[in-house]
């Protein structure tokens, strides 16, 4: 089970936690800010306008770093992109996406309404998403329906494989087609530098308890031109109040922890091509390891820290042992490595944010010992 | 500006503060928790059946504690307001509300698509809403357009008095019309004894950052029989997934300190005859001092610890006072007195919930000596 010391002496392969992990600073934050209404205290009915703690600063900022005219603060990247859905469509629109969107864009579109086409991903082992397959599906819902899809939503970097799509030439495709996009971010902003405008994209969305290393539940939702500011309408009764907000979203910790979290994602962000390469070197001696019993899938060299195996040798490996499929992550807590799911051996994802070469090169030992079982 | 320190050495007045505030096993958990994902390590795919750490039997507890059929946590009141309201209603439908609702149930129907209609409040100084009003109310829908209101929300005990609606007359008022009835409890639950299935209400919504002592942004929506089955419905696609929660909502340290909250809470609500005793003592006392000058607004003698004064008296002494209004923050800070807004003097209001007798009578004293100065 989880806990901070483990995750302290642990190496954690969790995609879900390794650029999620918190700083010293946040985490004082956290603390400090921990009562409920804590950063009430200041507010003259906008939580986003704060200047003491500087809320409004952090959400400036915020625009700034992902370049778009105007982000807030929302309780996670799903609440963004229902936010979004439920803000630009009406219930029966279509919602294009990728294929390999992650179930929440699916669950937040049947929230919403809508009703969703995919553009289908390529065929294994690296089930790209390409701008070809949304311009063709963007013209097969004009056909149908006689007029462009409401809305369509790029997963910038998929949860299954990593890949990284091509979200500029999605965005050219989708303009041609007459339909704004919204790029899903969870696995980018964050990690990785993204300018919004220069992409193309109208909306984004952000995970920052996923890849901003801040306490969570606490997204972004960013928004440019006109969209934001039909994205950010105020209600006539309560003119203060955002309607898609529900007034506001995360407060206390969660929004402190994120002003504490954000000059240091500016800073990580800019060793992108040093986890890149960190990402590679480790897949590119599994697959030597594994002598074609282990493989990388998605993108091939990766574009991502996260990346999915098939791993048939170490499936193998399991039959011959006595606690079968669950030797693999015995042998990895043995090396003070954790993170993989007990039992799983046949495909594995994980992670390598965040960690140190050297660490990488222990990690990739520890496989290495594990395959000559 | 708000810190732990000065909340600890401080009396803190704010109502939206006091049955906030966190234990220290509350923070504990806060801490160990604070990594994003740091809950879904043991996830299969449904946060709210996660055995380690046990969230399961906290909503399970939860529902139990509410005395509703199933409760889920949310990002906050707000949120649960909005979910019954997009479950339950389509956009033009009709919502009738008491007129002392927050503004937040304002702009959740508002976003949901809902028109309000207001049952009014009497005359002041008491503000009462009643359950006669509701059912006329409802009844004039009924008239206007063939069918009862879709859905009825009554603010428990709203933000502005502190007053304690009958519950239980309303809901039975909304039944004799066809409407079901959601119960913002955002200032009972977690104070005070409720029970949602003995009021009769369908849907009951808590704010666990403001009167559980949780930390936030967190919520409760709970729900009764074939309501909570389709409030909680999931997704085609998804089947683990429900559609209103979007999968999952509060996570990490927010729901960590929820289970550790909800132990304390189950205890405090059985001395709430010593809460309203020291509030109604002090509401006493405070209009024996303004002598007509100070006069609680509102259920009279108060049922809540929020209370509402019209302080006509601690005007009038601004204005003989260099700092003019500002005076009345000034002297109750240096008494170690905080939580009123600065310049505020016609009115205020506060709360002296979880305050000792002596306290209380600090406190009372204080105002005392402001009151003749």
């Amino acid at each position: 089970m989880y806990s901070r010391e483990r995750e302290e002496l642990f190496i954690n392969l969790n995609p879900l936690q390794t650029a999620g992990r918190t700083r010293a600073s946040v985490r004082k934050a956290v603390t400090r800010y921990v009562d409920g209404y804590s950063v009430c205290d200041a507010c003259a009915g906008i939580l986003h306008d704060i200047t003491k703690p500087p809320i409004k600063s952090l959400v400036d900022d915020l625009a700034e770093f992902l370049n778009v005219d105007v982000a807030r603060t929302t309780a996670g990247a799903r609440e963004a992109k229902f936010m979004v859905m439920h803000s630009e469509c009406s219930p029966g629109d279509i919602l294009v996406l990728d294929s390999n969107a992650h179930y929440s864009t699916y669950v937040a579109a049947t929230r919403a309404g809508l009703e969703v086409v995919e553009a289908p991903a390529g065929p294994p082992p690296f089930f790209h998403i390409t701008a070809a397959a949304y311009a063709e599906t963007l013209e097969q819902v004009k056909t149908r329906t006689g007029k462009p899809a409401a809305l369509a939503l790029l997963t910038h970097v998929d949860g299954d494989y990593g890949n990284l799509t091509d979200a500029a030439a999605v965005a050219q495709a989708c303009h041609e087609a007459g339909t704004p996009l919204l790029l899903n971010t969870a696995y980018t902003t964050g990690r990785m530098p993204v300018d919004v405008r220069a992409i193309g994209a109208d909306y984004v969305a952000c995970s920052c308890h996923k890849s901003w290393g801040a306490c969570g539940p606490i997204g972004v939702v960013g928004a440019i031109g006109e969209r934001a500011e039909h994205l950010f309408r105020l209600d006539a009764r309560y003119p203060k109040k955002n309607i898609e907000l529900l007034g506001c979203t995360a407060r206390g910790s969660n929004i402190m922890s994120l002003m504490e979290a954000l000059p240091l994602v500016k800073e990580r962000v800019k060793h992108w091509d040093e986890e890149l390469e960190n990402a590679r070197w480790f897949a590119a001696r599994m697959e030597a390891i594994g002598k074609g019993g282990i493989k990388l899938l998605g993108d091939n060299p990766t574009n991502h820290d996260l990346m999915r195996f098939a791993t048939p040798l170490l499936h193998e490996i399991g039959q011959g042992q006595r606690k079968k499929g669950y030797y693999l992550h015995k042998e990895l807590t043995d090396r003070g490595i954790t993170g993989l799911k007990p039992g799983q051996t046949q495909w594995f994802k994980m992670s390598t944010y965040g960690l140190t070469r050297s660490q990488v090169e222990y990690l990739a030992q520890a496989f290495e010992e594990i395959a000559s079982m």
